[in-house]
């Protein structure tokens, strides 16, 4: 095989001017170490901790795009405060993607390296929405015999995030766990975890189709925000489960509060775990995401011992070691098909995501929403 | 000298009806183990953290008080969301006051408590707004020869506090501290404890005569919050002392947001200090206390690495063990006409502090506004 010896990369840059744009910019062809490999990138998804490195805080109502195929370029203005937020990256030309999975086309000389050539990877490092990829050989998760790129596509962002919300609990003290947006491809993953390893998860969703979906996939404490009774419902959740701890995709708002409100009315509930101070025991709600842009609203009406605050996965994995790290990599492998399968709503190719009207349709999407870029399409 | 057989004790209660009321019950002077002492208390101070127990979530401006001398009554209507807040007390008779100083005049049997008989000693345990108060001999602090009950009255909640928050600083990893309410009694000590111990020290201010004085004290970096240069003076500040680590006292409004926003600001300055998804370094503000009730609201504008919580002495003081916390009372007792000095605006008798008119006075104060219950008086 023959390869070419440029490739298009996907970029984001924000200017001084107060402009955010994404292009596809042609590259050559990177020059391979005795222990890289080059990948030729088949398949990667467009995850919300993607879209905030595309996109930022650019102000996306206003998006435009120009220009046709290769050319194809978004413009999106950005306020002045949303230039405040992001003064750290202008004028630097972003890569985008931060996980993705394809073919080996060429090889280092070391005998590692050589053993990947012809064989479907997946890898995490970002620069994934490009034609091309070089990764270290040692990067790369080697997908078993018979699974595709778009099999393994996601491998990292979502089944790393969901296994090290489990991770994160029993580090930390916790014996159940909430989950907002729970029905989104992440929810069902943690979902299958949770009843697979024994741990009691209250699944909180938006609507009641939502909810439907989880009880057909065995979910046994799902509350529905868009309920009158929500709640109620919420502090029989927390009350019947002990949860202390929750992951909160959405970020903005009042649910980080409502989650610690409710875990507050049922220690109430509960002999001893409560103090003039209110709850004893520390309550914690972890923003991963921020699908809800707008600021969020904490009451303090749960005591003294709570705690709200934001959670990456690459923090996370850092404190946590390399011995766990591959502990959850080897499980994501061997269970890619059952626990970890994803759901796409489209494939797009490299230029159709940088449509206005396509970044419309995928952009900040939540629960069951999720597209997957095909750079070889 | 001839005890009475009874004291008064204040108490405060929120009853299934949506009414706090707090007035003086008499209880009889308690029987004493051999290792108690019993203290005539003669000072008590109302601290901010006292009036989270005797006020609760009531509705303070409707607050109303009947009956004379040791009959005053203070009612305070309760609305339905506080009477949520507070279900876990409803038909609970509170005592209150955590700590204060005075004279023991009574002693069981064992040695140290005897040896205790007719010393000045301070003691923090809750149900000193009372005109007696037993305490194990072990929980008394003795205060140095010439020291008054009045110097004492103050000697754990506020110099525990302070020193507790340079403890906290060192046990997770930051290098200097952002105070707001800097102009506090606490406040106050903490400058005094931060240029002892050579740690970097941002005081936030609300008003330019507050600046004035800890400028007068030799405080270094100090910030207003009611100048329109505040978010860039504040980011200064942060950037000039390097601090990741805040203690909020107001607890409501934009306040601890724009801490981690200059925080976020100052990061962007520093070379390696900033990924795209924020700065790196975990950014931390606690909120231990509430003199704005307001929701806190956070903006989110400062990456992935920050948390904000609720801080409290006791379990600070929990989770740091036995050996910190004796080493800290030690300091206090040294210091404390010096370091550790307290500022009273007023002196009130226990009845006076049930008083409508009283209460608006010294009721959720702010800095350097602080009062005294003198229950001998």
């Amino acid at each position: 095989m023959t390869l070419p010896s440029t490739y298009l990369q996907m970029i984001s840059t924000v200017s001084a001017e107060g402009e955010l744009t994404m292009e596809l910019v042609e590259k050559p062809i990177p020059e391979l170490g005795e222990d890289d490999v080059l990948i030729r990138v088949e398949a990667t998804p467009i995850n919300p901790s993607d879209q905030g490195v595309m996109f930022g805080w650019a102000s996306m109502a206003k998006a435009t795009s120009s220009g046709e195929g290769k050319a194809t370029k978004l413009s999106v203005p950005v306020s002045p405060q949303g230039m405040g937020v992001m003064k750290a990256r202008i004028g630097q030309a972003l890569t985008v993607g931060n996980e993705g999975a394809g073919t080996v086309v060429a090889a280092g000389a070391g005998d590692y390296a050589q053993s990947l050539m012809g064989k479907v990877v997946a890898v995490m490092g970002g620069g994934m929405y490009a034609e091309y990829r070089k990764a270290p050989a040692m990067m790369c998760l080697v997908l078993k015999d018979g699974h595709t790129a778009r099999d393994g596509a996601s491998c990292f962002v979502n089944p790393l995030t969901a296994l090290s919300m489990v991770e994160t609990m029993r580090l930390e003290g916790h014996s159940a766990l909430v989950h907002t947006a729970a029905a989104s491809n992440l929810g069902q993953m943690l979902n299958r975890i949770c009843r697979a390893d024994g741990v009691e998860l209250v699944n909180v969703v938006r609507k009641p189709e939502q909810a439907e979906l989880l009880r057909g996939m065995g979910a046994k404490h799902i509350v529905d925000s868009s309920s009158e009774s929500f709640m109620a419902d919420l502090t029989d959740a927390v009350h019947a489960t002990g949860a202390t701890l929750a992951f909160d995709a959405t970020g903005g708002g009042q649910l980080a509060s409502n989650i610690l409100t409710a875990m507050e009315g049922a220690a109430a509930r509960t002999p001893g775990a409560y103090s003039i101070y209110g709850s004893v025991h520390h309550k914690q709600v972890y923003l991963y995401g921020g699908l809800d842009t707008s600021p969020t609203v904490l009451s303090r009406g749960y005591g003294m011992a709570w705690g709200v605050g934001g959670w990456l996965l690459p923090n996370f994995l850092a404190k946590a070691g390399t011995e766990v790290a591959m502990r959850l990599r080897a499980r994501v492998a061997d269970e890619l098909k059952t626990t970890f399968a994803s759901h796409y709503t489209d494939e797009l190719s490299l230029e159709e995501a940088l449509q206005a009207d396509v970044v419309s349709r995928y952009y900040a999407k939540a629960t069951g929403e999720k597209f997957l870029i095909c750079p070889q399409k």
